[in-house]
């Protein structure tokens, strides 16, 4: 079976990217959210991303055109519910939220209708019940920015039947992206079960004085070869979101990691969001010739008061 | 100051690579070990490394037969102190060794030598006093196979002179190093304070069988565009420092993680040096045309029955 009808529920960042990419390799798209207003946010959302397909993957004018109109907006669940293959659900991280929209959903749904939640942080097995169908559910986690990040981890929990993960697996290349199949659930999934102990270590040699973030990237990159180091990572990923993570931890090292990060985001250097974190955007210095040999000594910018 | 006359002490693995990479750079090299035995396998040793320098860094033959011929090798340690500028010191991880070794060299020495130690698992604090000028003590840390992974990462304690820690740099330099700076003492430096917590997690999935080596390595690979993921950078590591590592470690993850890794090594699947570990050399699978996408659909190697 080819999962063509695909609901959508929820028009945040990742829900209108991944409304647009089903829809721009073909599939028939339902995007519900609550209310207008959510729906007029997220046809903001779905506009935007078209300049973005035409820069990034040369996609035509005609291309994307066609794909925001195909998309289907609506807030009326029933009728959205209707024909559905696969729902791909992208509401709050609140546990309530997802088990209160799954007990209502579920009923409306055909009977043999997957079902697949966007979580970073919730295991599937936590949710299965409410879906009515734990055999049939599971989590697909998709990255930001998924024209260009176009993996999808996909985690089933005990009772999902081996079938489903398949189909999943066979939806995701389909819609262009690379599925990663986990063997049973995990915490962090496992891109987010790498990175996090890693950039964690990173923070703390830079949160103790240790060595700048630059010295830092600068060792990771000649040594593995990678094209950017831990702090380039952060970028992306944004400073408010690590001083949030070490702002919980206990302990002197993960305080005084806090207030670093602090410093930097009181002075709007969140990462790539704002064009500068630890390295300014675009062209940052680790992507300058001379950055890994330090002939030119670049040092972790000064700019900010700490 | 420029640091000229070198006396490299041990010629194991590193200390030979160290003589030679100083002797190829123009340092005059003095290689002490403590027998005329230890010295002929330095001999060989010095000999093995030609060829490498040959082929990976297009070195002329006459270079290297110089290169070799420069370098004199002595038991003699009175002689070998004599008008040294700077000490490296390369000889086994055990405290009371270098310890004892340091407090006979330093009345030996030159009263204004620099002496670099590198050790991979002892701070140089611990030492500095032995050396009797622990103001011109620090730690220098090679990676083995320097001439190609030629970062030295430096490391002085609160007692070093920060002149030493510039002079130290500037002969990094000079023998086509690249240094790197550390503010203040870290036990595993930059590299292995990020490398531990980032492989440590990469097994803790595969021993619990989240996910497979090749699936893991893939993640990495496709969300942060590095060259190789965590397994490939294990098969250069070893998997036998791997096992003692994590056969020494507590609790039941770690426990399945060693059991896992000795159902390889137990079969010779050592890494890099026996051209099998989780992949196979040369042409590993992570280097292969569709890796990345799974297309061919590589599974870690099953030849292991675990």
């Amino acid at each position: 079976m080819t999962l063509q009808n695909i609901l959508v529920v929820g028009g945040g960042t990742l829900g209108s990217q991944i409304a647009y990419q089903a829809a721009f390799h073909g599939k028939n798209v339902t995007l519900y959210d609550i209310s207008d207003e959510a729906l007029t946010q997220a046809a903001s959302r779905l506009a935007r991303l078209s300049p973005s397909y035409q820069e990034d993957l040369q996609a035509s004018p005609a291309k994307t055109e066609a794909t925001e109109s195909a998309i289907r907006l609506t807030s009326d669940l029933s009728a959205a519910a209707t024909d559905v293959d696969l729902v791909i659900e992208s509401i709050p991280e609140i546990p309530t939220i997802k088990v209160d929209f799954y007990s209502k959903l579920a009923p409306l749904l055909p009977k043999e209708a997957l079902i697949a939640t966007n979580s970073s942080t919730m295991l599937p097995s936590r949710l299965a019940d409410s879906t009515g169908r734990p055999d049939k559910f599971l989590a697909m986690h998709f990255a930001n920015m998924i024209w260009i990040r176009n993996t999808v981890e996909i985690m089933g929990h005990a009772r999902t039947n081996p079938a489903a993960t398949a189909e999943i697996e066979e939806f995701t290349r389909e819609i262009g992206m690379i599925p990663i199949v986990l063997n049973k659930e995990q915490p962090g999934y496992i891109l987010n079960s790498l990175l996090v102990p890693f950039l964690d270590a990173a923070f703390k040699l830079w949160g103790t004085d240790v060595a700048d973030a630059y010295t830092i990237d600068r060792v990771w990159m000649l040594a593995t070869g990678a094209p950017r180091g831990p702090f380039a990572v952060i970028d992306v990923v944004g400073l408010r979101t690590a001083y949030e993570i070490f702002s919980q931890q206990p302990g002197d090292v993960a305080k005084a990691v806090a207030q670093k990060i602090k410093a930097r985001t009181d002075q709007g250097y969140l990462g790539l969001e704002t064009g500068r974190g630890f390295y300014t955007y675009p062209n940052p210095a680790y992507m300058q010739a001379g950055f890994l040999t330090a002939l030119g000594d670049e040092k972790e910018q000064s700019t900010v008061t700490v």
